[in-house]
């Protein structure tokens, strides 16, 4: 039993910023994206990315149009000071690429940082440390003004370290670590302190990252935070406002968006989510939720496959098939009403011509991440009429009539009640053949025949095998079909009342094919169809009553 | 390549609410809970539960704490309504536990879904329909006013069916299906045709459920949506203002939370987050979000691990391994910094000796939810030494001293990378066996010794294996570290000073064991750890010595 927690757990301190803006605002354009895939993501992993999977890794970054990328963290060990070192003079960095490298504010650390960068054209160090009170008292035992002078201490270095390497374009990068727990008035006392050394300018600024290390509050907080934050630093300007949230409460991708629309210009995370614990911020998240809002996110995600296919491979953890616009039953629709809803959807936005995306259940367009449209229709015993004719549809060209959908989604309900498992269109198939589609062992079997006459009184007369006995026989009508129901009638067979009909190529060509369908009434009543297929338009008709006549 | 997207996606309008007060509130009670596992949950299944499965899962439902149960849509099918009938018929629902069904709003399927509740002791009938421009225009092709003939049919049905079955104690909800793409004033207008017919009263309210069907914007706008339609319901307080999202843009969580401020009583959700394309509302993340900030969830989740089993079971989906608080990674941490800060965090909550949660880096007590702390640290080669010093301490009892962790980090640090992958309990302790534990192999091997003389003036004879070749050491000083010390000096042995010492035991009673630390310098300046364990505290010493030599 989970226990009163009021002992135990406290709840998170709210901001005072009553006249805060952010929730009267949107996300009007992209921010700048930082990927944090290959450190924040790879210590994260049971198996760290050995120096092919970060290289691939890379190269995937690089094509889906991340221009700042965190390659590690160099000295934490000769595995990562390698790759990092390795990936500068492999030429593998586009000129309009710059690389991050993360480092703790020690001396030694922060020059083996800059040694791993020698060569590049443009790199960011990355300095943090961590400021909240928790860590102050727990981690370091230390008072405010000296958690202040570490980092001023490792800016200086910084500055000094940049200067011996004046070919490369550095820029400095501060995370106030901790920054969601800690007082907003330290974050940017220190801050401010930082940016004394550094000085940075409208024209090279400064990236100051917010981290919320550990998402410990609702999303609004986080975006209180950050507003607040930027009304009260000092040259602002000098600064890009960075987000680097987790996913502890579920809610690291809302943070960084209400964090966007709180002020911040630039967003730290991983593709698809990864990182420490619940993972950083996903990046693929983040911006197709722009995009679905026409916003360019200036990420090419058209082949969300592939992305998924790499991440997967570097990192050994699956992605979930709920993830979204990744996984990979996001564009599935199960239940009938989706199913009918999504088939309409498309049929207007044919219907209407025009850019613009409206289809019901569908926040995106499926094709614009290089997915199908194939996918989006399972059949399961909680499957409506509407899912079984697009599954026919798709499969196999079949245009249904409305009311001939209805009757043959009873009869896939009871084979999903008899099966309880999902069909696949070619169960719906095999369902719908054996269900109308005239076979050799019917009552009626079409051999052959002839129709002859004039126009308004023509003669059917066919060969047809009854009960596997061939006849012939003959009915006339003001029409194909009108004979072959009176030829049906003058024999052993039933006296149908054709009701409606509809018939549809599939395919064109030499091998298209026709297919009618015919609504019928019994004697009884009943409500019967018949559909025949056939090369010929009135074979096929033919074929069709004779299906009617076979399930009278 | 993404295209520009602003032809075919428009940004999601705004809600007119400038004075909003939700930003400014926070949760400060226990939702009602609405468990839809069932039924959303279930008709987004590859493979639907069979009757065993959702039985299970029901039994699970109840033992958490639901007290609100969707337990399918009687009219979608036999399976559907025989698993419905029967299980009120079993005995299973307990008294507090109230049953839901979903319909359509048509007469025939909403007297199937009464006729499956017959013999409830209470249940809710949920009756739906979309109400958004979208849904009237390419789904229904009807006007407003037909889609709220629709929900006012539906309603007379509900009233009239209810009344048919006075025993069953009904209540009934109704939702404006898409209501987060429709136009609050008219779902308003619908909500309150519907209230209209049913006659909720504060006593007896109905339940209003407004669903994010899909999401469509960021989750600030939802709850603007849910504050403007809770201020302008006319007898707000004959209805209870449920909530229910979908997670299409990752912000599902996130967007009952800001719901709930913003006015809501109840959500509607799954366990782990199921449900259509990339599922409803997590309603573990959201209670233990809760949780968390000292507010009781109402919910029992103290045996994580069982529910991950069972919705693992029931939906053939695997839960990340990143979810919130369920996922396997979620308590661990492979990062240095981030293990050192875990341990001390560890050890400042036993000193401080108070209830109150305050550990870097795990928002939640893993014991609360039946997870163990020894899953949460692994080492790999960007762990750091306070990870290797807690495995070393949680799996085999050693204390190591602060400068013995770094000292014995560098060889782990060497054997991570060399092996690239992650490093168990195991493979730590064989490292830190292999580099301080004396073996045969070694250059110094102690065979037995004796300790004379009197307190100042000790004298230590020891018979000790020299490159194989056992020899009789004797040395004098003034205590048994600085006699064994003497008495390798005068053999072939190193110089050895003696600059620290730590002893400890390692469990208690006969079993104890005894394991020394010494820091020495060599003559040459450099700093050499030795390591003896032994079931003698002064044997233990001996070797801890002998130790230093044979690595000097």
């Amino acid at each position: 039993m989970l226990r009163d927690p009021s002992a135990k757990y406290r709840p998170f301190p709210t901001v005072d910023i009553a006249d805060r803006t952010w929730p009267s605002k949107a996300i009007t354009r992209a921010p700048r994206w930082l990927s944090t895939d290959l450190r924040d993501g790879n210590q994260a992993l049971i198996d760290p990315m050995d120096a092919e999977k970060k290289t691939r890794f890379f190269d995937l970054l690089v094509k889906v149009g991340l221009k700042e990328i965190e390659v590690g963290f160099p000295s934490a060990g000769a595995t990562e000071f390698d790759f990092i070192s390795g990936l500068i003079r492999s030429g593998r960095v586009p000129d309009d690429v710059t690389v991050q490298v993360l480092t703790q504010s020690r001396r030694d650390l922060i020059e083996t940082s800059f040694a791993s960068l020698k060569g590049a054209r443009s790199a960011i160090v990355h300095l943090y440390n961590a400021v909240s009170p928790a860590w102050r008292k727990i981690v370091f035992g230390m008072t405010r003004d000296e958690v202040k002078a570490i980092a001023v201490a490792g800016a200086k270095v910084l500055r000094d370290e940049a200067a011996k390497q004046p070919d490369v374009a550095w820029q400095f990068e501060y995370s106030p670590e901790t920054f969601s727990t800690a007082e907003l008035d330290f974050s940017l006392e220190v801050c401010a302190a930082v940016m004394d050394v550094l000085r940075p300018t409208k024209d090279a600024p400064i990236i100051l990252n917010l981290p919320a290390t550990v998402e410990c509050a609702t999303p609004n907080v986080y975006a209180d935070q950050i507003e607040y934050f930027c009304r009260h630093l000092p040259g602002r300007d000098a600064a890009v406002i960075s987000l680097h949230t987790h996913n502890d409460r579920g809610t690291g991708v809302a943070a960084a968006e209400l964090g966007l629309m709180a002020g911040a210009d630039r967003v730290e995370g991983c593709l698809l989510g990864n990182g420490e614990r619940t993972g950083n911020c996903d990046l693929v998240t983040v911006a197709l939720n722009m995009y679905t809002q026409g916003i360019d996110p200036a990420l090419d995600l058209s082949d969300i496959d592939e992305i998924v296919k790499t991440v997967e491979y570097a990192t050994s953890i699956p992605v979930h098939p709920r993830t979204p616009y990744a996984g990979d039953l996001v564009f599935t629709a199960f239940s009938g009403s989706h199913q009918d809803a999504i088939k309409k959807g498309f049929a207007a936005q044919a219907a209407r011509n025009d850019d613009y995306w409206e289809v019901p259940y569908l926040p995106i367009d499926p094709a614009d991440l290089g997915r199908s449209y194939e996918a989006v229709i399972r059949v399961n015993s909680q499957s409506g009429k509407g899912g079984v004719a697009w599954v026919l549809e798709q499969d196999k060209g079949l245009r249904l009539p409305k009311r001939l959908q209805a009757d043959f989604s009873r009869h896939v309900q009871a084979l999903a009640d008899a099966t309880s498992r999902e069909l696949n269109a070619a169960d719906i198939f095999a369902c719908f053949a054996a269900t109308y589609l005239p076979g050799e062992s019917d009552r009626f079997v079409l051999r052959d025949y002839e129709e002859t006459g004039a126009a308004g009184d023509r003669l059917f007369v066919g060969r047809v095998a009854i009960d596997g006995q061939e006849r012939s026989l003959s009915g006339r009508g003001n029409g194909l079909i009108s004979g072959v129901v009176a030829a049906l009638a003058d024999s052993t067979g039933p006296t149908l009342d054709v009701v409606d009909y509809a018939e549809h190529a599939i395919g064109h060509g030499a091998e298209a094919q026709a297919v009618a369908y015919v609504e019928c009434r019994a004697d009884d009543g009943r409500t019967i169809w018949g559909v025949g297929m056939d090369t010929d338009v009135a074979t096929a008709s033919v074929r069709a009553i004779l299906s009617a006549a076979n399930r009278a």
